[in-house]
């Protein structure tokens, strides 16, 4: 019985997540609604609260998914990219613009969810962030391998936000987007001045 | 009597973006509300949409007066910082990050307004947002004297985009917020390897 309701509950909390994470893909995270998903789920709006804390929950749990396929695509690209560190920062950045270009509002999600505190954002949530940053900070490592980590860590934390930036407003058409060429030529401008010794 | 309801209509006007002012530096964009805004105006709701196409229209305007006041401060900064270019960029981006720090909602809604096609972003608003990358593009000139307006324009935008990713994510507790003063260091770390020759 015990081990039937955990699978039970395990199944649920699967489904939810791929209705959750189809409804962001389709409309994004403002759309996400307790009674549509239990509907779609089959379910009891109360029996989300039984597997996920809030719907912030469900929500970092699709973006826990989220974290991992953009990671794994980046490390595809970076494979079939060239070896030097400059080029494999590049190849990261052009990755990471083509991954929000795809997934627009899975994308979004990972940064619009509503956390109010620090200690809202779950140990595993900063860990994928870290894998992530751990990409950037490879390359970084090879071009400086004279700089302290916390240096590093800065450098890294400074090559994610800019390449964020340019993703995030050169996307966004409320304020000046442009070209997705146009884009792939700022990475190219600023990654290697930035990331070269 | 035509004089009397142009005034009128223009006090109203200025009275409703006082009011939405004060609301999105208290509580953010999402509070605002026609019904709410109507009450503290003294108006019905309907006189709302005899000044302003809709909510976005409104939101626009007290965008406009924040744009004006960021692009005041951060021209401030310059005239008491260093003379030469790479200072000057450097002053401006700290501008930009204090400007941030003391106005955060007020900067999320230039960024977070809702325009759902290009055909919505009013002329005046590009023409100030214009205004605020022509003050990076001048020492960026100076700096490059041989580069083509495009080209200056690339690294214009690729630069501001960088800053307003350090910014945001720096500020970002759901995401990896870092002191102030770390993203101080981030800016006198990039925008001098950027901006320089």
């Amino acid at each position: 019985m015990a081990r039937d309701t955990t699978q039970r509950r395990a199944e649920l909390r699967d489904r939810l997540i791929d209705i959750a994470e189809d409804e962001i893909r389709a409309n994004g995270l403002a759309s996400l609604r307790a009674r549509a998903l239990a509907d779609k789920a089959g379910c009891a709006v109360g029996a989300i609260y039984n597997v996920f804390d809030d719907l912030t929950g469900l929500v970092l749990a699709v973006n826990g998914r989220t974290f991992g396929r953009m990671g794994a695509e980046v490390s595809d690209a970076v494979r079939q990219g060239p070896s030097d560190p400059v080029g494999t920062m590049v190849v990261m950045a052009k990755g990471y613009l083509r991954f929000a270009l795809r997934n627009p509002r899975l994308w979004r999600a990972l940064f619009d969810v509503q956390m109010t505190a620090d200690s809202d954002v779950p140990r595993w949530y900063l860990e994928e962030l870290q894998r992530l940053f751990a990409l950037i900070a490879a390359p970084l490592r090879i071009l400086h391998p004279e700089t302290p980590a916390d240096r590093i860590d800065l450098m890294t934390r400074a090559l994610f936000s800019s390449v964020h930036g340019m993703v995030l407003l050169g996307t966004e058409h409320r304020i000046s987007a442009v070209p997705e060429d146009r884009i792939d030529e700022m990475i190219e401008f600023l990654i290697p001045r930035v990331a070269r010794p």
